[in-house]
């Protein structure tokens, strides 16, 4: 991780370490990628105000996040498939993540199963949820992660139509993942990969055990989804969810404000807004667009997490100036799990914090607290 | 077409497949492109609104045109020698638009005849005028498109004076065609394509039997039009095109909100609001950019169309959120031709159907009833 | 000349066709030639309005120029050194202009004599004008444009300093270019060139005669100029020429609307809007930039002539719509006679006017003198 | 320096003849360079008025800078390790200034002693202050300064956190230097920069000698900086300098309108508006972007020198025209010191004068006071 010295760094490793299916998974966005390029571009535009000649001495990243202490205004975003990233890649994500004091989301689509990451950690991780037509099946993965004691839960709202991703379908991703490594092996295995993930046990989505019959059900991933996520969920749905959970929720994929007002009303704890990493609508503003008049809206009701684009510290702190009280990392750190796996998680969260160090310095505050729009150029 | 997963992947295929003169014809704009280019990348501008957790498990396409119901809100355009790209290529097209459930419209300039159509399929469709100074000619054209029990007639009105396309001079694109063929054996034939086409017997233009004298005509495209078409065309000349045809009348080619007010007056029960698809008036707006003003000054009198830059389901879902009530696809669907046929332009429409119904199922609506402005972000 | 459809085709061919550094002197513009660019980006931002069903069979392009009638709104504008892009280029250009009706203007550089061309046509012609120091050598020159019969003298303004054309240094462009010529021959001589121009006779600046002693002023272009052209030269000094020229003023230059008020109280009959095509101040506006508001302040009082950018017939039409009264086109005739001779500019003529056809007829327009805003979208 | 007529001429040949490590450390900017690259873009944005017959025979660099006479309205910026790029880098550099009679600003950081060079040259130089933790080495530095009877104290304000060059340390760029050096003789000493450079004597920072004790502290340059620069800094401190040094006080580093009234009240004669070449915080706006406004503020009580992407005379008439009163250039002359030298910074300022010059001559002004926003088109 030598000369590893930014974001992009880590995702040039990736994508010589990881067969190309699965970093195009994580790298990919939806349709002409529009939206994807909108996310980090519209950030780049943001500029800071210099200030001089303040005693930036005592900086510190240190927040609270749903209550809890943070030791950044980071979360790591639930991202699907971290397990073919890297062996039990889930795991040394929240590893990472813990090591570092910021929460670590679990996706539903993950390989380890909640059950696996609970039994190698010791502290609590969030759990994310997709909403399938099978309610049982959702009512006992939500009854799981209360036995596993997570401390938080991630409604994701913008996935019950998928977006294509036209590298996916071209690169033959299949649900299970297992199956896509049967063509993968031919042609894209590296050696440090395989004795990673190709050996190992876990393969296959951890936490859709007898949910999804291997033998029966292999198919192209949007296929999938389209046949078990539920386009029917409407806000009345978040009832029944919030009856069996009885934890902190937060709604994931909140990009207007007329939804922001309803999800005000629903007693989620915060939402957090984002257009799926530029992966489901594209042609849909970007998130950092859209922020502020959300932060307007609903930010003295709810807390706000920003998620859509962040690939630098400098883009941590324009978030928060914006009003986001933390933001969600997808890219930024997978792409340091397929480099280098717990280590290059590590390596991501440590360029991150030294960056927002920098720029809160060179912008003449000390504390998260006193990051807010005053530090924006007009 | 395992691996297509949109309309560039299918635009591809036609280049590999059908000799360049002929993809040109098709894909390329008049003088510098700039209004080719706008007519795309003007409607990429415009942003959707992200919408969560309204049920959308019961999206449809449904809608009617000119009155009559259609499956989507879709109409392939008139496209000139549709035959040159595949054997039979208006059949093809024309039964594809058939089994889609939408209309197909004949170009005058088509390899296959009107009877040839009429002949081949069980449904009415829809055809195309071009206005030529041998009003004789014209006549029995109309009057053919009647006995041939077309439903509607399309006048196209901004190709008067030919906007030059490049490429089509440098590629010696004549007319008739057939003997830009013996040119093009001589380098670009293609084995699919020489099957289907070169050793069928259409390979001139069907409509102008008669009229187009080949051993004497031999000519540039452009020079021919010139020859052929009526500069001195105006208002008055509808007319007398209303005296002869009885059905229903569409004018194509309206890009101005004086001209559109001119055309409510006629009796036209729709426009088409185009440039021609960039390859007339080079410097002219893209559609997209004018068809608000145009749906604000006539919409309520009569049915606007939308024709230019057509590329994705995302796509039509903009141009019917300002105020089109259907779009027409040129290139799109003649991509899908010249890579494959009928089946080829069935996977275009089933590209595009499936892209509107994720567009609309993320912005939360069902029906393209209720696809407005509301959908659009400012 | 079978498969050049615009200039650009021509500018490729006079870049194969004569040594590079005559082609970049043409070519060129001045630093980091934004303005250069600025000059055609800009013109390509101005959209018009299609027309349809207006009987435009009559389109004419006829029109005045300096109360002389033209046959199209263009004159050629002076360039420099054209006889090295082919042996008597000013010749050929001449005879192009006054076969095609339209005015020619023989630079103060060029390579043919006043005397030379003179003899060469039937037609009078312009003749333009730098001022040097040695005012008698001016008033020679002046006296020898009356003894021609030219028919109008072009005094440009905006070269008393001279903008640095990297290219041209580091090419090795001299004063007289003979000398440039004896370094070409060693690495860029191409076989048609050479028995155009580098057998003949004519290969230094023909009006310059007597005043360029060739042996001992061989230096850069840039410090000839330096040394011969007048810096002090200012308004006043136009009272000078205006005693001893009696016929027709232009002056060449004018990119202020301050300069524009100054020069209406000349006695000029006209002015040119120009930044000397991106040759002099890097950084200027581009021409069509400052051109609305020149017209508007003294467009009742004096003819405005357009020159900058024009590339085809849409940016003719661009500026006569934005209230040029006609356009002086320098690149783009300096291409075709690099490309071919008389020929060649007779191609870029027939270019231009069949570009400002098509492009009145699709804007639904008959005559010169209908071209206003009118035709602009706003 | 035969064909070298831009400062990008020199930064070519400057990248060919030193070792790719120090051309990149003047070279590249922090992080993802969007601050670095705004600092040229927005001056290209500025345009100018042309303006005609003038005299402008009399045309005049000549200005004051904090009240001394200068031949030019610029000054050389202070730049590390200028005898890395050159042997002797900061001797070179700061005869050509005085030789092209505008003044020389040593950095803290440079390689050649405050000692060395005053015994090179005969007129004052200015001093460039990093305020370190360590004061008493500080005040020892300040009163080295005033001994050497350095004409003007520049302290630099913006560098108490550093801003990330992922370049240098993908290089490995270290503190000392001579260790950077140990490993670029491997691979990329070029035979000139060797005989000139590492055969020198002089090899390390000279005005840190016994303070940097180089056989501990070899370690990169960021963490070296980090280390020794004090982050507690703040405008209290600049009192203490005041009390030590008694002569003329520039701040360097200035960007907000804020921090300019804060400085205005410190008794400092000038400030320097600079974002430190895009070398420091990434986002912030281009110096330019925010000249205007301190200008506004503050430029009736201090002297206002502009810093920041002048790579040519224009950009320096655009900074004087939007109120600046000198412009420190770093990168253009350190280009020319790494192509040549002495000879290449000669170069660099003879470029520069000249475009000037140009530059007034066609906007029709002979002076340095007559420039002012009237240059300016609006």
């Amino acid at each position: 991780m030598k000369h590893i010295t930014c974001i992009e760094d880590l995702r040039q490793l990736h994508m010589r370490r990881v067969p190309r299916a699965f970093f195009d998974y994580a790298d990919r966005g939806s349709y002409t990628e529009d939206t994807l390029r909108a996310n980090s571009e519209d950030l780049a535009q943001i500029k800071f105000r210099q200030r001089i000649l303040v005693d930036v001495s005592k900086r510190d990243l240190s927040t609270t996040i749903l209550g809890e202490p943070s030791a950044m205004p980071l979360i790591l975003a639930p991202v699907g498939l971290l397990g073919m990233q890297h062996g039990d890649g889930e795991i040394h994500a929240c590893r990472a993540a813990q090591a570092a004091g910021i929460p670590f989301t679990q996706s539903t689509m993950s390989i380890c199963s909640i059950e696996d990451i609970a039994a190698a950690v010791d502290k609590p991780f969030w759990f994310q949820l997709y909403v399938m037509k099978d309610r049982g099946f959702i009512k006992a993965l939500i009854e799981r992660a209360i036995a596993a004691k997570c401390s938080a839960l991630v409604v994701t709202v913008d996935l019950q139509v998928i977006g294509q991703r036209h590298q996916d379908i071209k690169n033959g991703m299949t649900v299970p993942p297992e199956w896509s490594l049967s063509k993968l092996v031919d042609f894209a295995t590296k050696p440090g990969w395989v004795s990673g993930v190709l050996r190992g046990k876990r393969r296959t989505f951890g936490n859709l055990a007898g949910h999804l019959k291997v033998s029966e059900d292999i198919t192209s991933l949007s296929t999938w989804i389209s046949s078990q996520f539920d386009t029917s969920l409407n806000w009345k749905d978040l009832d029944w969810i919030r009856s069996i959970w009885p934890g902190k929720l937060v709604l994931k994929g909140i990009l207007d404000v007329e939804d922001a007002e309803l999800a005000a009303k629903t007693g989620a704890q915060a939402i957090v807004v984002s257009n799926h990493g530029g992966r489901q609508l594209d042609g849909a503003p970007s998130s950092i667009e859209v922020l502020p008049e959300i932060v307007d809206a609903v930010g003295s009701r709810m807390e706000i997490m920003f998620d859509g684009g962040i690939r630098t510290g400098m883009d941590v702190v324009r978030a928060l100036a914006l009003g986001a009280k933390s933001c969600m990392i997808g890219r930024a750190y997978a792409y340091g799990l397929g480099a280098g796996g717990q280590e290059g998680v590590a390596k991501a969260l440590d360029i991150l914090s030294k960056e927002m160090l920098t720029t809160m310095g060179l912008c003449g505050v000390n504390t998260v607290a006193e990051i807010d729009d005053n530090l924006l150029a007009v």
